[in-house]
């Protein structure tokens, strides 16, 4: 049964919300009288954010992040470590891994993962850019820090055999084991695996 | 700690999702993700439902309902019974009774119930915009359709103090029992309670 609007604006604006990513035509019509009930300058202010953002989006040229500059302030940075690269899939990695405070080199932003299924090939990915950045001699070690999925495997397969030709690199990937605070015997057995054959010297930390 | 965006615009378009209700920064940032994937065009239509809405957003003078015109098509429907006023909290609730189909009469919407702890008086609904309907002369029954919560009865009991001078006036409510496919053991006992004081005779249907 459909339900009928009495509104034909009310009924585009719920159609519009429901395009996006987990959102229903409940919660749709939810946010759509909530944005009624703000003030019209909130509204604007809201519209105009993310209009503003599609017509002007930028991408670092050198990693791929998203930025306001050609090239983004993480790149730009003298501090940072520039011979040190870490590949990831997008940009919420590169925050999740800032937010660590733990790295200092510079990102490589794939845009994915290597997906047959999903029709996502290594030329639809920044693979090309990354072996010229390789090449262009500046890069000590490269570290793999994509999701430990078949996906993520197969793409960090397919980077190593592109970037096995530069000796001078070092290839890495991010460690598995168990997590901070995880139990042992909740922890399933490829994880536990592998955090015993990777098992590292106590030191006390 | 605070996570760190590397783009100024970003921030703002995920700051602005942020603000609508349900929607916690992860998420915000997932939504603003899919619509730097989506073609400006679609980003543009989405943005201008938004904002039109908000602009041009009419209420019917008749009901209150949302409409896009002065008198909303339900109030303007010759074919519905003038004489039977449903009155309910918002808009939603006028879609949920017209789809059962069971309902041919007018609504009223109050925009709300009373609520001294959220700051929300008589003043604040529609409330003497439906003793006018009323005081016209035109209506022979009131349906109180509000929730089955403490504010709803209050706003129940407030209605029924200004519509007992009408003698002419039907004041009816919605029945409380059991719902539709509902076990008896698994029933709150006020529900239940009810549905055994207000029995009616079995008609086989």
């Amino acid at each position: 049964m459909v339900q009928q609007y009495s509104s034909a604006l009310l009924e585009r604006a719920v159609d519009e919300f429901a395009k996006l990513p987990g959102i229903g035509r409940k919660t749709a019509m939810r946010l759509v009288l909530h944005s009624l009930r703000l003030e019209v300058g909130a509204v604007d202010r809201f519209c105009d954010a993310i209009s503003t953002l599609r017509h002007e989006v930028k991408y670092c040229k050198v990693c791929h992040n998203i930025s306001d500059t050609d090239v983004c302030q993480l790149c730009a940075d003298p501090r940072r470590d520039a011979t040190t690269v870490c590949v990831v899939e997008n940009i919420q990695d590169v925050m999740a891994i800032e937010a660590t405070m733990q790295y200092h080199g510079l990102y490589h932003v794939l845009g994915g993962v290597i997906s047959p299924m999903d029709g996502v090939g290594p030329s639809d990915l920044e693979i090309d850019s990354l072996v010229k950045r390789v090449d262009s001699g500046d890069v000590n070690e490269i570290i793999l820090a994509l999701s430990s999925t078949m996906e993520g495997d197969t793409t960090n397969f397919f980077i190593y055999r592109k970037l096995m030709n530069y000796p001078k690199v070092k290839i890495t990937v991010l460690a598995r084991g168990l997590s901070i605070n995880d139990e042992l015997q909740y922890t399933d057995e490829v994880t536990l695996g592998r955090s015993l054959v990777n098992r590292v010297p106590f030191t006390g930390k």
